[in-house]
């Protein structure tokens, strides 16, 4: 590929070691969990030591509180339409951050024009979430409130604990989208008082096509796809054997490795900060010290993001994001940095840097001197 | 793996030029095509080569005709339940042959929960849709007809043709999950009137983890997901670029190859068709004639087909089936084995071969001989 790749956040490489793990499962070994000979039985096996390995990574009390997807959308589709709509009966008010990511939006969106109460939670100008605030609005119909682990577009992470405390005391189920936090934060779903938590394998550096929703054992579920019987009936659908063993064994990789790995990365973010910080209207957006360790975002005023992107990779060879790539495809300015209180016109002069494993402090210099030399011509071009 | 695998139905091995071709998805070209950068362009670019393959496969207008999904049963939920529901103001019933995939009858049955009208309609001893019936359970308010291409269990293919002229005459949309005829029979949804068409990945030697709905252009869906705008909107999530990438290289092989390997097969299958059939009290299920070239299946009397995969498998190293991978877990007769007039008893003595790639014909004695053994020792061993 060549370049630097600032772009973790919206793919990552497959870890060559977890390729060598589950490759196995795509050309020799590669039956269907559901058969019930031998074949289908080693398939079965290595789901289930998958299962096990994702498990120990959030501390799940137990390997079936794990139910695999094909991705973290679609986790989280099922964590919070399957939640509300099994659990009705208990009460129709749902609750988000105001910085959640859009599968998480859309998904409560959707049982609004169903009939139940959506209720927002505003954060603060660096994107911590407004403890008072959710608090207030909690109450004992609240059957799902959903905030993220982290923030993929400022890099935040949220208060996990202390909402779980309140979660449970005023209200009902707590569900967490931890996709930017896994791999980089120690999650533990008993101790941070988690009931449903959506991690990916991407975003470990384990395959596409894997993710999983932990599901806690007090919390009944509605299965959104109807077929076999696969996945305890919540998730039908025949296992995709290379991407749930490869996730398993990312998962395992990122339990050992995550602690040293994301103190390497944070002192290459810490410098990049430092150093774009210094440049001229360059602001860090999200929190200075509670965030992600491989997460750095900035706003730029007078000049647009799409245009840093661009520029960056046209002319240095360095992928940076403007926000999530789910939505940098749309004109909208991010509803992340409206939620943070920015104008409009600061939110399109986004950048967001996401480190990874090829990634290296000897690449400092460079990169700042790129955003810096991106940052004054497109202002010189600039009407503004 | 050793031994003779005759399970090709509920599990294929990865064409190792499938592999060579998308495995740069994994480790170096492991973009996400929604970003905006050059990474980002060239993971769209191989999605969108992906998409035309596929289209080219099965003969589709155009590209943008093919959505990608994760599987084949989240394609057949997509295909009925957001058909139906997009649709419902033109009509509210639904009909599918008594023989489908169980992701389609569930997903039947959940629209029946919801107030459509669900009619099955019959199939013929060998598993034909009875046409006459069928168009008498047609109607202007039949928003959705579901018959599959050819069905998993018995290898009968149906008479596709016929059922869309009626389907266009006298219904509205059609539906066909091509999941065993993929990669077998020639498919053309021009040709052939198919509004809505399953097809997935690894049922013609691709990478699991990826299927694809063909919807024509005169049908409007409503998604089962919501998140980012991928796949026009109708299937959001981040893409499996290997998945994809590998099943459109899978779709231009199969296209290329079908023809000669479906005579390979269809000499194998006659044999073990003839064979097998000698044996005392063994019947073929499904059409002799109009049936998949990779599919031998039969009843034996007085056995249990789950004895019979077991003995195969622990004795021979041979490993079969005793119905769809999907439901073998359950302790139910197949209700494909019902619905052509199989007695409980008789549906129970099933077994299933499904050939592939890495059969030949000097296997066939082998297999016979299993059969025969096994049959024998556990006809011995029955009470009945």
């Amino acid at each position: 590929m060549g370049g630097i790749y600032l772009d973790h956040q919206s793919a990552m490489p497959l870890d060559p070691r977890v390729l060598e793990f589950a490759k196995t499962c795509l050309v020799e070994d590669f039956g269907n969990p559901s058969a019930l000979h031998s074949v289908g039985l080693s398939a079965k096996t290595a789901v289930e030591e998958a299962r096990a390995k994702v498990a120990d990574l959030i501390n799940a009390e137990d390997s079936s509180s794990i139910i695999f997807t094909a991705s973290a959308t679609e986790a989280n589709n099922l964590a919070i339409k399957g939640t509300a709509l099994r659990n009705a009966a208990k009460g129709k008010k749902i609750l988000a951050s105001s910085i959640e990511h859009i599968s998480v939006l859309n998904s409560m969106k959707e049982l609004q024009k169903g009939g139940f109460e959506l209720t927002l939670a505003p954060v603060d100008g660096m994107g911590v979430v407004d403890l008072s605030a959710l608090e207030s609005l909690l109450s004992k119909e609240t059957v799902l409130t959903s905030i993220m682990y982290a923030n993929n577009e400022i890099g935040t992470v949220e208060p996990m604990q202390e909402i779980s405390e309140m979660v449970q005391e005023k209200g009902m189920f707590l569900h967490a989208d931890a996709v930017a936090a896994e791999g980089r934060v120690p999650i533990d779903v008993q101790k941070d008082g988690i009931d449903l938590l959506t991690i990916s394998s991407n975003d470990m550096y384990g395959p596409q096509g894997a993710a999983a929703l932990y599901v806690s054992p007090k919390v009944k579920l509605q299965p959104s796809l109807v077929g076999g019987g696969q996945e305890r009936g919540l998730r039908p659908g025949t296992e995709n054997l290379f991407a749930i063993a490869g996730m398993g064994e990312a998962a395992r990789l990122a339990r050992l490795e995550m602690a040293n790995e994301s103190e390497r990365l944070k002192h290459i973010r810490d410098r990049l900060i430092e150093e774009i910080s210094k440049l001229d209207e360059a602001y860090l957006t999200g929190h200075p010290t509670k965030r992600l360790a491989h997460h750095a975002s900035f706003r730029f005023s007078r000049i647009e993001g799409e245009s840093i992107l661009l520029t960056m990779d046209a002319m240095f060879g360095i992928q940076i994001s403007t926000g999530s790539a789910c939505s940098s495809r749309t004109l909208e300015p991010s509803h992340v940095l409206l939620a943070i209180g920015l104008k409009h016109e600061e939110a399109h002069g986004s950048m967001v840097m996401t480190l990874g494993r090829d990634n290296d402090p000897s690449q400092v210099s460079s990169i700042v001197g790129a955003v810096n030399q991106t940052v004054q011509r497109l202002r010189m071009l600039s009407p503004l």
